[in-house]
């Protein structure tokens, strides 16, 4: 498919001005943060590389442009259609696992990372244990989630741990994305205790399509791709002294199990939900334990942000 | 500075999954428009190479999403952050000299073309020949401009062509950046005569920097580079039966000629002004001629557009 095969190659090779693209890189000056001149460097020379080798118009230049800048005008505090839009084509996913391989690469894997998306929002509700997320669905799959946060290398449970949860409703949708929802429902925040366990009540989690209704839903139609994730409850795991963890968990039965159209789903983040008898709160339950490097640990790994610790 | 040695090689040299690219690209349905799916194609194997090649993370490319929203934010009927974002990295220079090149590749050149910029506005207002689209500004360097739209191929001269031109003032500023200025000051659309003829005042053009109050200002400054376009005026050119030239013209005399922050200036749109004498509406004067190829010799080009006429 890519007519790549070197820099230098793929511009000698074009009918189109050899020496362009350097140019453009070479603009850039000396004061310059030197990661931040390699990747916008990067970048340049990789757009200019697809621009040649697909021989891209003004006109769908101008297509992309426009697609771009509509989704930062639908963008705002409960709506992130720019991260959207680069989800679907995996760039979070990528990044993600670009991050936490930098992150342990030398060690066996604490709790995988899953992307953010964009729906997460700052300062969801505190809890008490064992509270429940959720207001009204009397009739949906309450489960009771439980476990622990531990250390992911010496198995030491961590107190006082916070664990940040958000998911859908029943319909798909997350409350900032559904009027008839009170506002911050289906997210919550917990403190592990002294014994480093949480326990609290969600749903068991529906899938979704993401909103059609901007760019990102738009491109996933010309392209003739579903909008589906498949069920899934997302976290931030994090402690003092610990690198945070952002993840999600998916339900082995969605039959979108294999073709996010997020790109997330990794195996060991695929879990099975049991049925729960006798309690009027919950006819499900999961138990799960979050594992965090600490940072002090993490310095043998390499990771990223160790040094800040 | 790249590591791309071909796309495979490229994702089996790597730590990370050398499936997951293939199996963004190939989430793509059947039902795709072909054009479409080679273009995604393209710009995710390129995207995801650049991200895998220089490890980008988590927070850089949050940081990046964060920027292209601001830009879509700040975007508006008077205003395209987005293309100047994408301008300040020769993108639109970049897919100009691709499209023009497919349109004249079997030929010499007609009028060179350049970028269009995000400052154009559709409906200037229609002015009769030798009219000034200048309101204020006595001081200035007023200019007669003056020549003729011709037919690249046959030379003759083409009647009722339009030719819509628009700059800033003196200040640097364009009337849709400033307040001061009355509504579509120093835009205007002229039509030739029987003779193919135009005659205007305009002002001799002013260098300026791009606004530098959004991403794309904010990128140049990280950067360490300078916001300054050389002195220029904008240009389309169309008429019936003729395909259209987005162009500009630039001033030889400014300093910035040879580093344009667009990457636009071709040598053939460089000009020389002449002083003029005893004519109280302009100090200066430009004759400068159009050449348009018609659809008809197009075709013979291989012009995309010309199988619409």
């Amino acid at each position: 498919m890519s007519k790549t095969n070197g820099t230098n190659g793929t511009a000698a090779a074009s009918r189109f001005d050899p020496n362009f693209t350097a140019a453009v890189i070479n603009a850039t000056g000396p004061k310059a943060n030197p990661r931040l001149k390699q990747l916008v460097g990067g970048l340049v020379q990789h757009l200019h590389d697809f621009l040649r080798e697909n021989e891209v118009t003004l006109d769908e230049y101008f297509a992309a442009i426009d697609m771009i800048n509509r989704a930062g005008q639908m963008s705002n505090a409960k709506r992130n259609e720019g991260q959207l839009l680069s989800d679907i084509l995996g760039m979070e996913s990528l990044c993600d696992e670009i991050t936490s391989t930098l992150a342990a690469e030398a060690a066996d894997q604490p709790t995988a990372t899953a992307i953010l998306g964009p729906f997460w929002r700052k300062d969801a509700p505190a809890y008490a244990m064992g509270d429940s997320i959720v207001k009204g669905f009397p009739d949906a799959d309450h489960t009771l989630m439980h476990g622990r946060v531990l250390d992911f290398d010496t198995g030491t449970p961590i107190a006082n741990a916070e664990v940040d949860i958000w998911h859908t409703a029943p319909n798909g949708l997350y409350e900032s994305q559904d009027p008839e929802q009170p506002d911050m429902n289906l997210r919550g925040r917990f403190h592990t205790g002294p014994d480093g366990r949480y326990s609290l009540y969600c749903l068991r989690p529906t899938k979704y399509p993401i909103p059609d209704d901007g760019p990102a839903g738009e491109l996933l139609g010309l392209l003739d791709r579903h909008p589906w994730r498949p069920a899934h409850i997302h976290f931030i795991i994090s402690a003092e002294g610990y690198k945070s963890v952002v993840t999600q968990i998916f339900d082995r039965r969605d039959e979108h199990i294999t073709d996010d159209v997020a790109f997330a789903v990794k195996e060991s983040l695929v879990v099975d939900f049991a049925p729960r008898q006798g309690d009027p709160k919950g006819k499900f339950e999961l138990e799960y334990d979050f594992k965090l490097v600490s940072f002090e640990a993490g310095k043998k790994y390499g990771m990223p942000g160790a040094k800040n610790a």
